[in-house]
């Protein structure tokens, strides 16, 4: 079993999702949560913040990777240098662990958890309350967006940024050595 | 006397100085330095190689202030989001060891080091080097970068967005309350 840590990042709002993944398909709630910093402190009190909010989250559910989302600087200019900001915090907090991080786009998160690539955020939350057999579509949409993007990791596995020995590999190199990979691999655990 | 860690940020090239800053506009090289990730390497292997050294450096000088380039989403949008992302892991960093950080503008800097808002970078040098009594222009720009941001903050004080408190009070107000802490300021050191 794989434990997944999305994040959805962000300095007024920060979405932190953690999802086991078993055999398959399968995937299983561990734990959400949204951190929060008012925007009316200044950056570094809210960067600080968060630093310590995700150390201790890494801490506490030792994940097997992240998968964070990959921000642009075309989208949002007013808050991207913020999101840009946390993403470098959790680049570094995940390296000092050595847990792989995996970047994904907004588009390739919606298609893997609704089909559509351009599914609206209602559609996202609806999927992964359906996905993880929830009660309520967790809220707000950065805790269910955190989710979707754990999701996302455990169906599509590591990222193309994450892993960049790979990056060179054809489709079918890749797919030869995650079946070389899966064939060493000891099925102790799931 | 104060010592200024200067940083101008950077995925493929990171300039660290550090200054003391002694009675008025009196000041002095302490250490100055390059930090660089190929940009051939995972993100995620780039920031965490830049969050360790960044670290060391914290530790080493133990900077009474750290003066950090603003960055504008506005500007070089291929190389600005690595460049934020650093500049989270500064204001991390240094918000985790209790340093304030006082962000400034590119134009802020090359004011207080040349007189001129919009100088060369070549002007900017030769300035450092005059103002520390360097033999040589320190090499590459990202390191007088660094030198110059630790001046800044030297002759200027603590800026803008670091003293959040302090945002709402006119340049009057601040000359008055900066004139009132003088005052107080015990003249036991430097």
């Amino acid at each position: 079993m794989t434990t997944i840590l999305g994040v959805d990042p962000g300095l007024t709002r920060l979405g932190v999702g953690v999802i086991n993944h078993g055999p398959g398909r399968s995937v299983s709630l561990v734990h959400v949560d949204v951190y929060r910093t008012p925007p009316a402190d200044e950056p570094a009190a809210r960067v600080g913040a968060l630093f310590r909010q995700l150390e201790k989250a890494l801490d506490e559910f030792a994940p097997d990777i992240v998968a964070l989302e990959r921000v642009f600087a075309q989208h949002n200019v007013r808050t991207v240098m913020g999101t840009a900001q946390i993403s470098g915090v959790v680049l570094a907090l995940a390296h000092a662990r050595s847990i792989p991080v995996s970047l994904r786009t907004p588009s390739e998160v919606k298609a893997a958890v609704t089909g559509y690539g351009r599914a609206s955020k209602a559609q996202v939350g609806t999927m992964v309350k359906s996905i993880l057999g929830l009660d309520e579509i967790p809220q707000p949409a950065d805790a269910a967006d955190a989710l979707a993007l754990a999701i996302t990791e455990a169906w599509r596995g590591l990222g193309p940024q994450a892993s960049a020995p790979e990056a060179g590999a054809t489709p079918a190199q890749q797919a030869w050595r995650a079946a070389e990979a899966k064939a060493r691999q000891p099925r102790l655990k799931g």
